[in-house]
């Protein structure tokens, strides 16, 4: 099964990735996480010791060179399109918890080398993650999805957006669904987070018509407590990881309803 | 005067921008607007008419290609790496109640094809708008300010860093005060946002020693109730507005103590 995680930047895209991970390994799935939001920390939200020091594929540079025949930032150079990737995932995958992860890093735009050569070696690496894994791979992603591109977007089985109640969350989630059809993927979902109150799901509910809703997620002063203490997010809250388990059942038993 | 707001996806970027073009406005200075957050809609926070109808600068195909000499999405090709954009400021900008507005649109990345071209135009007009522009400048962008550059960065006057008090927001803060230096921009300073008792702003405070603090905003849930009927958010909350108005003359004057 392949989930992808989207929605606006501070939704808790994160938070609910890290916590589907690990109720997925509780239940015995095999599963692999991948960080692929550079302005997210899915290694620190799980846990992993020493998430700093993690080096991202993307900074990767002599495995960059090596595989796409190109030296990052270098401009108008040639490279190979589709470079070999396929024992990445068994050599640079990450384990803590029964969870396995891989970090992404950085897709580079503008400024003023071409980086074309790291960004295709990084979607050669999603796509072969998402198309060629049997486990239960968890995608933490920006709100941008277009380059997730058509062929991989097929191997998403689910791709769940996460709105809290705020307008230009909502737009985002409308625009992200859209982007989905446009490469073929058309098993959107939403998870409402951070709800402090009946009107503000209903806020949700009506603001998107026709969305499958797979659950949602109480605002809950306890995870803010957690955070600012420097606990752990992922045992903070009853109330959350409660809903987050309804959530799992949805997705894994769709047919019993929410 | 240049400012650019940067800070993690959700802190309050979008709103700070709006509220302080509109208040420097006010003030009698000439406002130039920049929304280069593709998650973001600089323009209908600000209440530009029909927001969605705005062609952003990075979907206009035909002048892409005049300008750099390649074909948006082509790979391989050859294109100008020092596109003229002079003149697109006085084409492209709008304006609504005495600010005027460009839409960035988004850097492209990943995917199959190069965007080298499109990127490249995009940055030549951020920096052509940072270095050569006489009025004040607000620049409403991502939490990746690297592509910024080394030349443009030295231009801006401020960079301020929006936080909310959440762990995550203030490790990216310190992150961007990194990628600043790393570029020449040594002028960053931090808004606190959202903040529900002195306890948050604290854990703020004392999580970025040795920053500069320009101002905290309190979390108002009439921005909430205004968002979610629909009504604009620079009139929602005379708390908000007033800390903005503090934080205005903290930029102008920085002398006279925040």
């Amino acid at each position: 099964m392949k989930i992808a995680i989207s929605g606006k930047g501070g939704v808790g895209k994160t938070l609910l990735a890290a916590l589907l991970a690990r109720t997925f390994a509780e239940s015995g799935y095999s599963v692999l996480a991948i960080d692929a939001d550079p302005d997210a920390n899915l290694a620190a939200t799980l846990g992993f010791p020493e998430p700093e020091k993690i080096t991202p594929i993307s900074e990767m540079k002599g495995l960059i060179e090596e595989r796409t025949g190109a030296r990052p930032g270098e401009a108008g150079g040639f490279f190979k399109l589709n470079p070999k990737v396929d024992d990445l995932p068994e050599r640079y995958a990450l384990r803590h918890n029964g969870i396995r992860l891989m970090v992404m890093g950085q897709l580079k735009r503008g400024g003023t080398g071409c980086y074309c050569p790291e960004n295709t070696l990084l979607h050669a690496l999603l796509s072969h993650l998402l198309v060629a894994r049997d486990e239960v791979v968890i995608l933490d992603m920006e709100a941008g999805i277009e380059h997730l591109g058509r062929a991989t977007a097929s191997a998403v089985d689910k791709l769940i957006v996460v709105v809290e109640p705020w307008r230009r969350a909502v737009e985002t989630a409308v625009r992200i669904d859209k982007l989905a059809h446009d490469i073929g993927l058309h098993s959107t979902a939403v998870v409402g987070n951070k709800i402090r109150s009946q009107s503000e799901k209903e806020f949700i509910v009506s603001s998107l018509p026709g969305f499958e809703f797979l659950g949602f997620i109480p605002y809950d002063q306890a995870l803010v407590a957690a955070d600012l203490a420097g606990r752990s997010l992922l045992d903070a809250s009853q109330q959350i990881t409660g809903e987050v388990s309804n959530i799992f059942h949805a997705l894994v038993s769709p047919g019993r309803g929410a």
